[in-house]
């Protein structure tokens, strides 16, 4: 059965590969499924098509025969389940993969994504600057404890598993500008680790090419 | 073999229910499942014999046997997954029911818990009255959808599962004082019809049981 996903028709990073979608896709290229992408555009998005699909308005959504799923984590926790490669056979295992999943979403992204926001809305704002150093507090004070885990090993816990996709795709976030994450050389080259995998450069790619389209057109 | 989580010798929330210890008590109490609870210090929490389970230094953690898991979200799903009651059998509308528990979590949470924190650490900040509306909207933007997507039913998406258990957990926090979950009387009335399930009643008398007797000790 034909996967469909959808995507900015137009990406607020610039092709940067932060958008949601680049799990998706990331995941699909790890278990080798092949995918059909739908651009929507922002207007396209709120209208009550996508709403059905999506109740918050949002990308990426995914569409196999009759299911229809949305939330990047559930889309990746779903391909995991159906497919090799993401996710460990060994029952423990794969219950402390799925704990890295929601760690990355609910722990570890919070105040990343806030200090993305908070640099696109309140740049003009009398408190930004002591703002911004209060969220690169909060991201510190999860990252210390991210690598301490971490340690020397490669990835979180055992072989790469949808923990590391998603807890990647959130530091990539950190990569340019901030210099966070350079302050953990062990978490740098975990995502340098990450972006190596030629599933990743696919997923990139692709996610790229869209972007680069949508700007020569 | 015995259930064993963790939990706040003394609950910040002091016993409103609001600690993430309460929704793995829930899932357990749905799935019938006995457990045992650990209480933890502040200072405890950041020793090492608890990042050793708990690498974020948080509550609850789970452990059975040889497994410990971290983040109540993935302590949710692993009960789910082992017991009746929370997830459908139906391989989409289990699917499904993931998506609504990465919703809770990863989309309507964040605004809320900011705002809980932000009327914590930010009272004093020059950004406060201004971030407290912002936050305000957010959790407004999120609940119009949710609202929307619910209408007259009962649960999220047919039976009573995983995804409105964590969802209901989330919209708690708005309960009192905020005044924002009464401007949608249909997740009001979501809200109160989980609160009246024998599992979670039994759930919350029993975190408040904690932090009573910690109270009189």
């Amino acid at each position: 059965m034909t996967i469909t996903i959808t995507a900015f028709e137009r990406s607020p990073d610039r092709g940067k590969g932060l958008a949601r979608d680049m799990r998706v896709r990331w995941a699909l290229e790890e278990a080798g499924q092949p995918y059909e992408v739908r651009l929507l555009s922002f207007k396209a998005m709120k209208e009550p098509a996508h709403l059905a699909l999506q109740p918050f308005g949002q990308i990426p959504t995914y569409e196999e025969g009759d299911l229809a799923l949305f939330e990047s984590g559930a889309i990746v926790f779903h391909i995991a389940e159906r497919h090799q490669g993401l996710l460990p056979d060994d029952a423990n295992a794969r219950a402390r993969a799925i704990a890295w999943m929601f760690a990355a979403l609910n722990t570890v992204e919070p105040p990343v994504f806030d200090r993305a926001l908070c640099m696109i809305l309140e740049r003009d704002k009398p408190w930004y600057e002591h703002r911004l150093r209060y969220l690169e507090d909060s991201i510190r004070n999860r990252l210390d404890k991210l690598s301490a885990r971490l340690g020397d090993a490669d990835w979180l816990d055992g072989a790469f598993s949808a923990g590391d996709l998603l807890m990647v795709t959130v530091l990539l976030r950190l990569k340019k500008g901030s210099g966070i994450l350079e302050e953990y050389p062990n978490l740098s080259a975990y995502v340098a680790r990450a972006e190596a995998r030629p599933a990743y450069k696919r997923a990139f790619d692709a996610q790229l090419a869209v972007f680069t389209a949508a700007s020569a057109g």
